[in-house]
Order: C-alpha cells, then sequence, then structure tokens
C-alpha cells in the first residue's frame, strides 16, 4: 500500500468527479458498502484467485479466545473486489432500492498481493451495474456509459471489444471439448494475449483436452472469424437470441458511438471471471494490449444469495491503469492558484485574510504563507508548484505581484 | 458497519464536494493515506482509548504459522484516525511535500466499538492540519476555512470555543493540583458537559486528588471567567505569549467571522486527546451541547517520529454528526433528473438514446426504464423518487411528459 501525494490525489479527484457526472447524467446512483465484509461471505463467492489474498482481521475478545484453532481466527475480511458487496448489499437492501437499480461504486479494494511494479495491496476499483434488466439495453447501457466517461478524461481512440460466453461455449464445443470443461477452457483462453498461442495449448494439453480439439480451437480464433463467420460455422450450438443479441449491441452502439470509440466483434475476448454468463465486453485504449475496462453479464450470482433470479450486468474501469495514464499527461485542470506572503512581523494579518477573502469569493484557491527569510527561494518553490500568481504584501498592506517566470522573460511587476 | 443507500450518499458527496471546495480555496490539499497501517505503529501512538479498538489484520503465510503466540497474530491494522496515519505519512514524505504543509483529509475509519445508536464502526472523519507553522496564523485559518465549509453546508448559529491547555495547566497549579499529574484531571474535566459536576469531582476524588483543589477548580470553572478574569487569577503561571496568543486568535477570528459564528472562550473546554500542547478548539451548533468539529495544536507529536519538532495544529470536522443534521433537512440539491419511459417491444432503440443523449448535452440526468406492465404503478414510484420530469415514449417515437403531481392537482401533460 503507498500514500498519495497531493498532486497524484488532485488528479485521481478530478478523473472521479468526471466519471461520476457522466453515471449520474446516465440516471446510475452511487451506492456505498463498508471497506469490511464477513469473511464467510467473501469465502463463498466466486472471486477464483483473489479468495486466496483476502486480508482476514482477527477476532476480537472472547471471541478470539475461544477460537477452535488457527483457521477459526478472523470472522471478518477486507473487500477484494467490489462485486460481491455489490450482490450482499442487494440481497440485503432490494425492498428499499430502486428497481432496476443502476448503481455506481467507487473505492478501495485491498488484496495481499506480492507487491510488484504497478500493482499495489490497496487499490481503487470504479464499477457501473444494472441489476433487473435482462434486455441487451443493460449491456448498451452501460458500453455508452463508459466510454463518454473515459472520453471526458480525454481518453481518445478507445476500441470497445465485445463476445459472448454462449458463443465462446458454442466454439468450444464445436471443436470438440467437453461442453462440461468449457470452464477451464476459458481460464487457459484468456492467457493468449499474455503468453502466446503455444503456452496456451500446452496449459490445455496439460489439462488433459484433446489435442485436435486444441488444434481446431486456436485455428478458429486465429482466423479473426467474423460474427457471420463464427454463426454459420458453430451457430446451431448457440441460440439464435444470442446472436441476435450480439447484433443489436455491437449496430446499437456502432450507431451512437460518433466517433468516441470503435465498437468490433472479437471471438477470442474471454474475460478472468467464472460468474459471466452471457455479453462479455472491454475497451482498449490505443495500441495498449492490456484493457482500461471490462465487464459482462453475471445473470445467475445474485439468484445464489436471494433465491430470485435478478438479471445483472457490469462494467469496471481499471481506474488506477486510467491514472497511470493520465499521470503521463500532466496535472489535472485545477483552479487558478494564487499564493500570498506576508511578514508576520509587520503587515497586519486582518489585511492578508481581508484580501484572501476577496480572491477567494473569485473562486481562487488561495494560499496564505509566512515570509520565510529566503523569499526568493521561498517564491522559486512556488513557483515550481505551479502557483501562476505570487503576492508578496508589504507592511503597508500594497501587494507586489509576480507574474511567473514563462520562457526566462518573466520577472516582478507592480 | 452499515450500507448507505443512493439517497445518504448523494447527500454525503454533496457535502464532502463542499467542504472539499471550501478548503481548497483556502490553499489546503488533499492527501491520501492507505487504511491499513503497521500495527507497531497504531499501537504506539497516543491514541489512548482508541488503540483497545484496533481491528487488526491477521498475518498471511509463513508469517502467521510461525507466529510466537496469541498476541503475535497480527501485523497491520485498520487506522482508527486521521492523525497517527497524518503524522507517519508526513515523516515519510516530507522532502516531497510543501512546506509548510496544509492538508485535508477526508476517508473512513475504523473502531471495533459496540455498535449503538448513531455509532457505527466504520465512519467518515474529515481533518485539515497545517504541519510547519508555530503562530496563531495556523490557528485562524483552520477555525477560518472549517467555519466557511459549514456555512456553505447551510450550517448556520455557529459557535467556535477557544481554551488552550496551558491555560488550562495554569488553573490546575493554580487552585493545588500536582501539575505533573494534569493529564488525569484534563481526562476527568472533560467529561463535564456529559456527567456532571458531582461526576466529576467523584473521579477526582477517587483518582486521589485533593478535596480542595477539587473544589476550588469545578468554583472557577462555573464562574465562567473571562480571559482577563482568569488571566489576573493564574495568569502567572502561563506565559505572557500564551495570553497573548489566545487573545490574537479570539480578536482575528471575531473581526472576520462577518456574522457567520460566534467565538467565545471557554475554560472549560478541555478536548479528549493525550497530545494537545496549546490552543484547542470547538464548534457548537445551535443549542446542541456536543461540538460538530474540534481541534486544537499538537506541537510534540511528529517530532517522536522524525526526531525534529514540527509545529502542527489540526481541525476535524465531525462528519457523520453533521450528515445527521444535514439528513434531517433532507435531500441534496441535486442536478436536474429526468426518467424516460419506453416499451422496448416497439420503440426503436436508437430513437430513445439519440434523445437521452440531447437531454443529456443539456446537464440532465436521464433514467432510461423499459415501460412496465404496470405503467401506472411504474411512474408513481418514479414521482416518489423525486423525478421531475417523466416522458413516456410512443412507438412512433413521440414523448408524451407527465408534470408531478403537486397538491394533488397535476396530472398528465403533453
Amino acid at each position: 500500500m503507498r500514500d498519495v501525494l497531493p498532486d497524484e490525489v488532485a488528479l485521481r479527484d478530478w478523473a472521479m468527479a468526471q466519471i461520476l457526472a457522466v453515471y449520474r447524467r446516465h440516471g446510475f446512483v452511487r451506492i456505498e458498502t463498508p471497506a469490511v465484509e464477513s469473511l464467510r461471505l467473501l469465502l463463498r463467492s466466486d472471486g477464483g484467485e483473489n479468495e486466496k489474498l483476502i486480508f482476514k482481521i482477527l477476532k476480537r475478545g472472547e471471541k478470539l479466545t475461544s477460537a477452535a484453532g488457527p483457521d477459526d481466527l478472523a470472522d471478518l475480511g477486507l473487500r477484494f473486489d467490489l462485486t460481491v458487496p455489490l450482490v450482499r448489499y442487494y440481497a440485503h437492501n432490494h425492498a428499499r432500492l430502486p428497481q432496476p437499480l443502476k448503481a455506481i461504486q467507487i473505492g478501495p479494494v485491498w488484496r495481499a498481493e506480492r507487491p510488484q511494479q504497478g500493482r499495489y495491496r490497496q487499490f481503487t476499483q470504479c464499477d457501473i451495474d444494472i441489476l433487473g434488466v435482462a434486455s441487451e439495453v443493460a449491456e448498451i447501457e452501460l458500453i455508452l456509459a463508459t466510454t463518454e466517461a473515459l472520453a471526458a478524461l480525454g481518453l481518445k481512440d478507445l476500441t470497445v471489444r465485445l463476445n459472448d460466453r454462449r458463443v465462446l461455449g458454442a466454439m468450444v464445443a464445436h471443436c470438440g471439448f467437453d461442453p462440461a470443461r468449457a470452464g477451464s477452457v476459458f481460464i487457459a483462453l484468456d492467457k493468449l494475449d499474455k503468453v502466446g498461442r503455444d503456452a496456451v495449448a500446452a496449459e490445455l494439453r496439460a489439462a488433459g483436452h484433446p489435442d485436435d480439439a486444441i488444434e481446431r480451437l486456436l485455428g478458429l480464433l486465429a482466423s479473426s472469424a467474423t460474427p457471420v463467420a463464427l454463426r454459420a460455422l458453430v451457430g446451431p450450438r448457440a441460440d439464435e437470441a444470442v446472436w441476435e443479441g450480439l447484433r443489436r449491441i455491437l449496430d446499437t452502439v456502432e450507431a451512437q458511438a460518433a466517433g468516441r470509440f470503435r465498437t468490433v466483434f472479437d471471438a477470442t475476448l474471454v474475460r478472468g471471471m467464472g460468474y459471466y454468463t452471457g455479453p462479455i465486453f472491454e475497451i482498449q485504449h490505443g495500441d495498449s494490449p492490456s484493457s482500461i475496462a471490462g465487464g459482462g453479464r453475471y445473470d445467475g450470482m445474485i439468484g445464489k444469495l436471494i433465491g430470485r433470479e435478478v438479471p445483472a450486468t457490469g462494467f469496471s474501469i481499471g481506474f488506477e491503469r486510467v491514472i497511470g495514464i493520465l499521470v503521463e499527461r500532466g496535472p489535472a485542470a485545477d483552479g487558478e492558484r494564487v499564493a500570498l506572503v506576508f511578514d508576520e512581523a509587520t503587515t497586519a494579518l486582518g489585511r492578508v485574510l481581508g484580501l484572501a477573502r476577496d480572491l477567494r469569493e473569485q473562486g481562487k484557491q488561495v494560499l496564505l504563507l509566512t515570509r520565510s527569510r529566503r523569499l526568493g527561494k521561498q517564491l522559486q518553490e512556488l513557483e515550481t508548484r505551479g502557483f501562476r500568481r505570487i503576492g508578496v504584501m508589504d507592511a503597508d498592506g500594497s501587494v507586489e505581484w509576480r507574474a511567473p517566470r514563462t520562457g526566462g522573460t518573466g520577472g516582478t511587476t507592480a
């Protein structure tokens, strides 16, 4: 975990505010769940590998002293994603929530991973979910809202990749895999981008899948099949409605894109999580192979908790990855920042405070500083920190405004 | 811990944005520390009772299996306030931070308290701190910024109460207490508001303080002494600079208040934390005896960690208490919310999305909903949720706008 310095916090706050404003205009409402959930809930979720990375919280008092053994020491855990808490939240509060629920969640999650470059044990996730909409209108809304949110951050050159778990299932069955073992095929396929074709083939062989099925599947994926071609080939193994749904999402989203992004069908898109049941999607930025947002339909998940099927789709922005891109671009467009330097010994404080108040009423951010012994160095530091206007107040209350040096010309102006 | 429903989240987000905007205009910058800190750090802080309420995080892997015993199971803990992490953050990053540091922190903290009415195990704190300013300008800036932030939330009738730990120390010595045991006197005195004079006297007697000292102190406090009277009485026991500093804060803040708040000296103000060393202050709202913000100077604290004295003052808004007041007043002034209801079977989705886009470009929050079988009930629910404009789209793309019922007259308008 790490400290965040002021400049990055300002950028993060700005990005969060942009994303929230777009999502709110799309009718989403923000909800909040606690950072801590019952360990039992976290452990019985479909979180796969993430479950091993839970920070567990020690029982307290009597509960701890009467713990049955080393596996009974903890009763709570820090959430490792926002989907498990969302489903619990919905199960708990659905009678008091709007139906359908269009929810925004932005907040930290924790994973006890080995620290490595660019990965932190606490990081922010930013999800929207629609609970209670079975039709593709949900996917379309998620994709339009999220591409608009990313565009609001100044991210251009976005590509939405789209696939469907049921199309993947049809391909896997068509190629001769055991449909009951489709899950393990998906997990291997998901690594295609990262480890390459040979490593995926090796993993599938090691898992005991037939050689000819592996060959056919990798050949099929390499052919960059269009939905039409793929449908002709493996079509009968998936419902007509699956293909129609995919086409509807592609066509509608494309028509609304207005040049902000491209939309492509991608038969190689798999997504890691085990719980997806329908359309899945990711957004890529520029030439980077890794996605900056991903999501899909997970219709089965809420039913497990509340015993009544509630269709669900979600889209998650890779907030930390997006911030990484924005940090490279430079600081957030902040309000105008003014520094007022004064000598506490000679200047009436009321005068300084009065001027500061006037400037604040104009919306400026005003930093008061007592004059340091080395004024030149102090002023230089303020310029480095990005202060556009720096005023030095004299004993008589008059202010000498200094323009920032631009291109070496600048200097002191009255 | 608890879930927060959408309406309260909207109110919390609004309040946070108002507070942040005011603090930024006052030159403060937001910083962020992780929720999890080393347990050693948390346990060696001056957090008093709070240390007993730490949620401890179980060690992981090898570290857990080789734990020395039941007291060696945890290595991390959830932060119980924002001051301990701030001091650690400053010690860790001060070379990369602006000097002086004027920091904002808003975020959750955790305490393993027994759940009770209005107290949660996860709650939000909202602090500003000035590190590196020894003069009373720091106190003045904190008080002006915080009263302005509270005023921005619509909170009127604010009273700032001010005292100084060194004045309290002088009073305690003057009344005949052992100055070395002043801390235990402060802790008892802090409860005066809640438990009353007799209970405080009993606690002081039980702690072995002399009867006549207790009588004198409680008499002195009941006399509502002004700084001038108090100074005449116990003055020589505190530095001249202490009295001058208090007067400077009172006079300057009063002159800047512009009717937004009152400022009073209050010799009975103590504040609970052990680490305060100078001026202490609280803000009361209306007639409520409990404060909605509190803070003070804690000059000794950072030196303990970095071996160099850094003067420090902080002011913390009781965010949950403030939200409690705001919730009673009603929902946040949100942007205009529009609901568009359409029949997926008969209406072209592109048409709905096009209209929604137009409305969003006007800044409206647009919720799309497919028409439910019981349209009347659906519309009624939307009205209840506060939608001012509700449009029902026909198959031909025309929209029937419904005005909300106000005073029973309303109905359907084209």
